[in-house]
């Protein structure tokens, strides 16, 4: 079986692609067609049923053109079980399609809670993926043990460093006595947790980590730091991030990163079309969807 | 329709307890009587049942004694939509039983993926309870959204501010440039985000922090810059915090912490009886654990 830092830099070779679609499903942006959102009685099914039906179209349209898709888990843990019962649905589709699978779920927690979450996404369980995010907050209690259940089950993380939000400057960006902000310290204790996984027929490590497209300057410290810890890249489109801004997250060979996009592109037939993308066709939603993944994935393509 | 403070301030006063009991169900901890872990076929199904039956059980013996339960998301997501089903039926349970439920989520995330994350736990959504804990490490866009629905549904928040673990200190306690800690930072970033928000009868905030009992000199300081948030405890019992020092958690009142126990309760037949756990009957689990949440409640309401 192959560590997932492998898997993935082989499927970007194949498909010439660093891209991730983000998979954030929500039925006030979906046309008509999926769901009618004027009926009396919406109820959990039929809105599941929208949600699998609609993530089941993204994935045919982008399966060519992406590395990996990423099911944001707050968009289906807010239909219960019905929704986890459609990400399991979602990830088993993904997979049969060739595509890896992050789950966006940013846990954190210690000891065997924080086992029981990373075998959840990376061990035998009904919604394990291929890699999870991870939120550092709790310190290597938090983290180790799913550097463990990473190892074991050779799959990926990504640990939150610096994200792309407005407020991430609160606690991320805090200034301390030695100079440092908060993230630098962050880094070096991933640099510190991961030096023993830096490994496989690429020389990636499968720990990695989080760091929006927002922050060139970011960017350039932190691969310097990590050079070998591949990056998760959020904040490209939608958040505002600049592509010529994303040269500095890829080292010379062009690997290290990874670059998501979520509502820019699955949801691209609001942009296109706002005054109508209610009453589109199936076959429009489509066409429109993979001119923009295809048009996202040479974008960073002619910067990397 | 009571906000999250008075509700839970005047069933303690009712029940004349502060106690929350964890439910951390794990197979492996149970007795033989609810699963035959030799069984070959032990499937997903087997194993939700028994948790379903051993959550109940803990449910029926603890409810007089204590304010609330607090299912640990991940013990439950492990086992996909089933294991769900199983949060569902347990949160609906114990509001059978007249307490309230606190999911220990720690999620964090930001913007519209926050918003269905506070959603999915205080709103509308098949899993939501009384209250959520929330992970800082993305700023106050990862926390506003979270605060605008506990608004909205009268819910409430624990936010994540020192926790009890030993790595605890790696982020939270890095000194900053002005002298401070990352915690200090947070604590005020808590006092500024919800000080609209201290209201109802008895003058609390339902916006409240999580803060370790492992540390009393950090509880006392805690509780001047944040008198009127509640505190959800963690640490006490299992996790070695002495019950001595959680008096500076509790206001002149007495009111002003919640604190919880988890393992320390519901597998305490492990400690009684560490030779033959395993083949007790119901009645000696639920008297062992019953006198064991008693005594956990009297111990606290000693220091209050």
């Amino acid at each position: 079986m192959k560590q997932f830092s492998d898997l993935l830099i082989e499927e970007s070779i194949k498909k010439e692609s660093v891209l991730v679609v983000g998979l954030d499903p929500q039925v006030n942006n979906m046309p008509n067609y999926l769901i009618n959102r004027q009926n009396e009685k919406l109820n959990l099914n039929i809105i599941t049923n929208a949600i699998l039906n609609f993530n089941k179209t993204i994935i045919d349209v982008v399966h060519p053109y992406v590395v990996a898709v990423k099911p944001q888990l707050a968009y289906y843990e807010i239909y219960g079980s019905l929704g986890l019962q459609v990400l399991e649905q979602t990830i088993s589709y993904a997979k049969s399609k060739g595509l890896l699978v992050i789950n966006d779920a940013k846990r954190g927690d210690i000891g065997s809670t924080a086992t029981a979450y990373a075998q959840a996404f990376l061990g035998n369980s009904p919604i394990n993926g291929d890699a999870v995010t991870v939120n550092p907050f709790l310190g290597s209690d938090g983290i180790t043990p799913f550097i463990n259940e990473s190892i074991r089950y050779q799959k990926g993380l990504f640990i939150l460093l610096k994200t792309s939000n407005p407020s991430a400057y609160e606690l991320q960006d805090l200034e301390l006595k030695s100079g440092d902000l908060v993230y630098n310290a962050l880094a070096s204790l991933i640099k510190k947790l991961s030096s023993d996984t830096i490994t496989g027929k690429y020389g990636y490590s499968s720990i990695g980590a989080v760091v929006g497209a927002t922050y060139p300057n970011v960017a350039k410290n932190m691969r310097e730091i990590l050079p070998k810890q591949l990056f998760l890249v959020p904040g490209f489109g939608a958040q505002g991030g600049d592509t010529s801004n994303l040269k500095y997250f890829f080292n010379a060979d062009g690997n290290g990163s990874i670059i998501t996009s979520s509502r820019g592109i699955i949801y691209s037939y609001k942009n296109e079309l706002p005054e109508k993308w209610e009453t589109i066709s199936k076959g429009i939603m489509e066409e429109i969807i993979e001119a923009t993944v295809i048009r996202a994935r040479d974008e960073i393509n002619s910067v990397r």
